[in-house]
């Protein structure tokens, strides 16, 4: 059987982008594992959990994000197994759309579910979990397992980072297609840990809404550009392999499939940029507001040529905008998988706290995402409207099958 | 023509949701002016601006707000009616799906729409204004047309105030299907505003996304229970002329046909309330948890009985929950219109700052809300899980026709 009669088979079209981290086996195989929730569960709903990747990576991003970063409280190395033993469990029944724990009707115990989710679709739910950095220091006796590009990150130029939007010892992203089951995953799982862990910061974030573009065109970021345009393509096994997924021989075996997260929390000053001519606006992006075009171009899509000229010599797309730093000579590639954030106001400033939760994903901090950040703190244009608030990264395990656990490779 | 025919002319069936404030007539003029955005603007999708009332208040509720209170910055009275007939123009194109201003393809000049709205769908988007009791003090000489039931809020047991969420010259509720679009609404009319108002605060809220619950029961809060049940029937034209809108005989003439808003965040105290047990929360709201239905009752919509006593002669239903003192003896009611909302963390505390965005519209303050929260403030059960952080209350104009503009019975 072709992977096209497969598709065919499980109901989805070989265009849909539905499958999520576990491909097709894993597709087939969590859908008969799937709740027949009185028929509500459409397949285009679920994502499978189980898979030899976490799921929320290489998937086509939901239309919300709640993410948490947490600090353990416990040292103790069995204590942090449990907890992601509970975690995966967990998780994998909301992924389903189910309730956690068995269904309660006894008066005299909290409810092992805290029910703001009941009675919704599974909505594309996928949680995914990381470690910080922090991780490897001397608690758990494992500094030794710290893989090499696994390190804090330097300082960049336009950083101001904050503690409170700072690091954690683990790192969870939950995405859904409703902010209100996003928010029951992070609120459900602070509640399984506690006693072994705390929440550090959380942070929630948005797209346009599925429905709001039925044509579902790269979504565009608070300053009014398309953003995500030059994201690999995550149907490509071989680059994912390449820009994505830890290798056996990176070196850190338990890494392997796995993923390295970076999460940026990009304060955008809006105001300041609401003033701004739409051509500094385009010089700044390098690219066309209204098509997304490069430069001189005409389609979001057209190659971006760095080498192109005017009449008078100049660079078409200057060389200090933002996509000429962020392409750079091309050579570097990372997953991008970033929402737009409105956390109120800066009581300080009376300004709109309002911007960008980047989140990445690549294979090797030292030769993608730190470089290619680099390059954009030095000189890019957009610096002047953008302020890096918060910062972290984590090391994201690879999936597990069912009756695994999530990080049972490294604990 | 009926009714009926007029629905079904316009494509809606007669239990549909859709009609908005602007009710059959106003539905079908503005289908007429609406955008053909490509065909992507569906009946569904666009909740007439123009109407006799404005457009968020009888409106059923969308998915998402984002609520911005301002302060005037001007004591011109010319500024704010120039203000409010910007803001007008903005909002119906915004309603509408449309961008602000010409189509700004001038590189000169910012653009005279931010731009992260484009391409979308109107998303059932509503913009509803209103002024503060702080509107009516000496700068604009109108203290004398202060509406008699429209003062300050007294203080309630529960309060926990806060300035950075309270209070307000001006308040602005922007409702949509997507989360980007309302963001849009309120970051453009802030920017119109330049030099005549700045923003005082911001609140984003969420309830489930339609798609996320086919079945469009009510939802449910952050506490885990249905939330909305007791609303009045938004179609029952008498019932809202009693309840909502202010009427000719209530003395404000420029107020016929507004409505009295009040705004409350209310921190829920998440971590509190998933430690107490299931019967604990079923007593505190005075429902069941799973069905929503009154303590004793089978169904969400079975009647509230306070009457009603068990075995040993004690009211089924505590005196105390919440359902029974926001019940009372029937005769006050008011028209919810709440959010959800997840502001990341307390970073004082290190828990969740989630809750509820309660918004409400009356017609009397004094004779609806005011003894309503007092009763609850004093005694309610659910006191002991929730605080009131932010608080404020506007009056809320009646709705414009085209070419009028919201405010202009009072400026």
């Amino acid at each position: 059987m072709s992977r096209r009669d497969m598709l065919r088979l499980a109901g989805i079209g070989v265009g849909g982008l539905l499958l999520g981290a576990g491909g097709v086996g894993g597709l087939l195989a969590a859908e008969a594992e799937a709740p027949s929730k009185a028929g509500a569960v459409s397949r285009d709903d679920l994502v499978p959990y189980y898979g030899q990747h976490q799921a929320g990576i290489a998937t086509p991003p939901q239309d919300f994000i709640v993410f948490a970063a947490m600090d353990l409280t416990t040292s103790s190395l069995a204590d942090v197994r449990e907890l992601f033993q509970a975690w995966t469990e967990a998780a994998a029944a909301m992924a389903a759309g189910e309730m956690l724990g068995e269904k309660n009707t006894t008066l005299n115990v909290p409810p092992s579910d805290t029910g703001e989710a009941a009675g919704l679709t599974p909505s594309r739910t996928t949680i995914t979990f990381g470690i910080g950095a922090s991780f490897f220091d001397s608690r758990f006796g494992l500094a030794s397992k710290r893989p090499q590009s696994f390190q804090d990150l330097p300082a960049f130029g336009g950083d101001e980072l904050r503690p409170e939007w700072s690091g954690g010892d683990i790192g969870i992203q939950a995405c859904a297609n409703d902010l209100q089951i996003a928010f029951h995953a992070i609120r459900n799982l602070a509640r399984i840990a506690r006693g072994k862990a705390v929440l550090r910061w959380t942070q929630e974030g948005f797209q346009r809404t599925g429905g709001a573009d039925p044509t579902g065109a790269t979504p565009r970021n608070l300053l009014g550009f398309k953003d995500g345009t030059a994201n690999p393509n995550t149907s490509d096994a071989d680059l994912m392999k390449d820009v994505v997924w830890a290798q056996h021989a990176d070196g850190a075996e338990w890494m392997t499939d796995g993923s390295y997260m970076v999460v940026r929390r990009i304060r955008m000053r809006v105001e300041v940029w609401d003033r701004s001519t739409l051509g500094d606006q385009e010089a700044t992006f390098g690219r066309h507001r209204d098509s997304g075009a490069p430069l001189g171009g005409k389609r979001e899509h057209d190659e971006v040529d760095l080498n192109k000229k005017d009449d008078k010599g100049n660079p078409v797309i200057p060389i200090d905008s933002h996509v000429a730093l962020a392409r750079g000579d091309g050579s570097i590639k990372i997953l991008r998988r970033s929402y737009s954030y409105s956390s109120g106001m800066d009581t300080k400033t009376g300004q709109l706290d309002a911007g960008l939760l980047f989140v990445c994903y690549n294979r090797n901090l030292s030769k993608q995402f730190i470089p290619m950040q680099r390059r954009m703190g030095e000189s890019d244009r957009l610096n002047e409207y953008i302020v890096h608030t918060g910062s972290a990264i984590f090391a994201c395990f690879p999936g597990v099958s069912k009756g695994g656990y999530i990080g049972q490779t490294l604990f």
